[in-house]
């Protein structure tokens, strides 16, 4: 991958627009690009390894980073914090790899303050009753919670111009792909490059 | 393709380095884009095209368009005129395509000046040898030629910095790929898609 120092790229979109999925099968079809891992003060979960679905830390430590400012964001969830941690994105992107930072759209803003360098993404579906369908179809939630998160997805809406590039997600190999030319593209910059001419 | 107005791409790159078989590659795997066509005052060959190959158009009628500032940018050849029709360019980004003027460096620089929001890709080859190999291998010049256009080659890229890509064509469907991905990553622009927000 020679040289180049990796790229930040936040990736969010409203809950139920599939993201997982997206990035899922994005990632086996790009190189040199890894996800995040967060840091959270909840317990570990059957088959959940620290360093691969987290970095579970206790309530003091997570405070004292807190403090440290070590976190691009932090959230607090039913007594739980969640975080990103800095110097994890920071050394995997020194290595020269793009870190995503898949992340609901509060703490995707907080990032942007703090790393304004960072290319934002934001997912939609490709029409809001097609999101209120698969929220529907997920079969998991009540219909309260369900009006709650279009609510919420509403409200998201109104910050997009926070955001670099909006990726369709009608298609989950064609949102991939998406995504894959967009990270592909940063690396094609004639400042990534300008060392190739000799 | 919805009511966006198309983007304008200026590819170039050294002689030899294969320019026209990467856009004829891309072409095949990407829509709504198109070529621009040259106009020129040189008589047709066999078999070339008014309005496909070239506009062919006379002395006067060329200068009376240059009067009119109606190219991106011209120059003269061993006694004929070749020029970007500013016109047919803007009437293809007012349809909504996107449009790829494959150019020579000088012309590219012009094109820059005049459309300061163009995307400027350069096409450099795998490396400096490459290029000499494939300028010889073509078998239609002399030693002398190919030697001018190495030096040219190596004036270009002191320009480097003027384009906002640089795409390296070591593999045919690589470098057209990478041409794609630099053309569909515009569309995905938040002000591109933002009508699709609602």
């Amino acid at each position: 991958m020679n040289n180049r120092r990796g790229e930040l790229f936040v990736v969010t979109g409203p809950s139920g627009v599939g993201k997982a999925t997206v990035l899922g099968r994005l990632m086996d079809n790009v190189e040199d690009v890894c996800i995040s891992i967060s840091a959270t003060t909840r317990k570990p979960r059957e088959g959940e390894i620290h360093g691969k679905h987290y970095f579970f830390i206790d309530r003091a430590e997570f405070e004292k980073r807190i403090g440290e400012d070590r976190f691009l964001e932090h959230a607090e969830y039913v007594g739980n914090y969640y975080g990103t941690p800095a110097d994890f994105v920071e050394q995997m992107l020194e290595e020269g790899k793009d870190v995503i930072l898949e992340i609901e759209a509060q703490g995707a803003l907080k990032v942007k303050e703090k790393r304004p360098d960072c290319i934002m993404l934001f997912i939609i579906p490709p029409s809001f009753s097609d999101l209120e369908t698969r929220l529907k179809g997920r079969g998991t939630e009540s219909d309260e919670v369900i009006a709650k998160r279009l609510e919420t997805a509403k409200k998201e809406f109104e910050y997009i111009d926070h955001y670099d590039y909006i990726v369709v997600n009608d298609d989950v190999d064609k949102a991939a792909d998406e995504i894959r030319c967009i990270i592909h593209t940063s690396r094609y910059k004639t400042e990534k490059r300008k060392h190739l001419v000799r």
